[in-house]
């Protein structure tokens, strides 16, 4: 096991375009602060859409110009295309996530683009950040890596395939999400194996949900590969529309639960955390939350000590 | 990973006694019937504890005499007791389990014996099962293994002692129990490891709760190790009683998919078991379910012939 990892949240972002109701500009800024505040460094603020089809992230670039002022943190935004991301740069942020999806059915159904035209996106992606003299970090995610729900089987090969294809295109690093909750933990330590072998430390990232209750399973089987960074929502937001009801991401407080047990130093205040949750709780009433730590409490094995560690 | 693996289900025993109500002994044989149809083929169907204490299994005798009419079941029945296992070895079930908690507070709070006085009740159990001429297998599991809701820390030293001490004592095989939800993967990859090394295949099953989210990756890390025999309840009941609803025992639907998603052969036919579990969860109307694949459905890429493998 590794000495540290990285929980990246992103209940901004993934989290919050799952749930129709928009939440408050100013909730979000606390939100930012008060996770910066329990020692999350890494944190997706929002998505460079156009505000039409995702109202709920309309506000990005503010919460980038506030994430900006926050000090050591990480600040990334998804951006679907090149128009997302000229703003994306504009905006300042030090990551954009570009997500690419490995099954074709998808990427076409939610881009309207083959996973190889996509690709050419990337380049052209590479060369206005290269263009600018931004030194903005570009992340491609590929999406549905472990099966889609439109295509059902995504060939590993494929997905393989397209990781080098996004990294010649100039994406400076890759990370693999499981969009739909499709895998087990065979599929990840396989393939998180063959991609470690293939492109190195250029991969960047897990992305997994717990849509049939195999999310800490497959942070577990990533972990065992030499992945140390991992999406996470706070409160598991972020379901899947294809089974509703079903849970979403990986909960941040039960992954920083299982690596604070486990002795990996993720930074963050366990007591901080668990009250921003029951903040974010309140301010999404209604909505269905995820996440086992926050019923059942922190167990008496883990000593304040440990649980910030 | 192991071509074949078992879920035992323990619903109608670990999942019972932590619901209040008295579930018909009519219920019960309908959803033997039914476990053993969906294929099923090792059931604790019970505990021989006095009704008075827990009339929710008071029924047991009847329940193994029905469960013997089922062609190819393996029977097993609680004992807290050499009581209790007279009971036991009276009514012809296939295996009795013994519960030893590894934590000294635990022990004497649940049994009013110290561990090591359970040892020697165990020895008592072994002479009279002997005497009565059944073939009976004892089963001791160890619960409290990866720690305590009174003692906190258990020592893995003194789970290694307890079970060496219990096989000596004349004990079959033994198990290994986070009866509370504190384990997480590299807790249960390391003492499952040690357990082997210790008393090789006399380690017979992992008990997981999903109290703290981890169950799933539990089961994981301890199939990593050769564990090929995991308790589970239908629909995750089974409750931890000093976490108030927070989730139960592992759910037997979710750990066949896994199983099945991975490769690995349990014998459980998926529709089958998820409509016990619908006509279970009626039954149980009111009561805190859990488990995830009964909400989001299997994923498009397990065919029917997977499924069912």
């Amino acid at each position: 096991m590794p000495a540290q990892a990285i929980i990246r949240e992103v209940g901004l972002r993934d989290g919050l375009q799952s749930i129709a109701a928009v939440m408050p500009t100013a909730h979000k800024l606390e939100w930012l602060r008060q996770a910066h505040a329990a020692g999350q460094r890494e944190i997706e603020v929002g998505s460079f859409v156009p505000a039409r089809l995702l109202p709920q992230l309309a506000d990005t670039a503010e919460l980038v110009a506030y994430a900006k002022t926050l000090p050591g943190l990480v600040t990334s935004v998804l951006v679907p295309n090149l128009k997302g991301a000229e703003r994306a740069i504009e905006s300042g942020a030090d990551l954009m996530l570009l997500p690419l999806s490995a099954s074709h059915a998808h990427s076409l159904a939610n881009l309207r683009k083959t996973p190889d035209e996509v690709v050419e996106e990337i380049g052209r992606i590479r060369a206005a950040r290269d263009a600018s003299g931004s030194r903005m970090v570009l992340e491609v995610g590929m999406s549905t890596a472990f099966g889609c729900t439109l295509q059902g089987r995504v060939e590993p090969a494929e997905v393989l395939r397209l990781l080098q294809a996004v990294l010649d295109a100039g994406a400076d690093r890759v990370s693999l999400a499981d969009t739909v909750g499709y895998a087990d933990p065979a599929m990840v330590h396989s393939l998180f194996e063959a991609a470690f072998a293939l492109v190195g430390d250029k991969l960047a990232c897990g992305h997994f949900h717990d849509t049939r209750g195999m999310g800490m399973a497959n942070v577990y089987a990533a972990l065992q590969t030499g992945m140390t960074r991992f999406d996470a929502c706070l409160a598991g937001i972020g379901g899947c529309p294809h089974a509703p009801g079903a849970s979403g991401n990986v909960a941040s407080e039960d992954l920083a639960y299982m690596f604070a047990s486990m002795g990996i130093q993720t930074g963050i205040d366990f007591d901080k955390l668990m009250a921003l949750r029951g903040q974010v709780a309140g301010w999404l009433e209604g909505e269905s939350l995820h996440g086992s730590l926050w019923r059942a409490g922190l167990p008496k094995t883990m000593r304040p000590a440990a649980a910030t560690a």
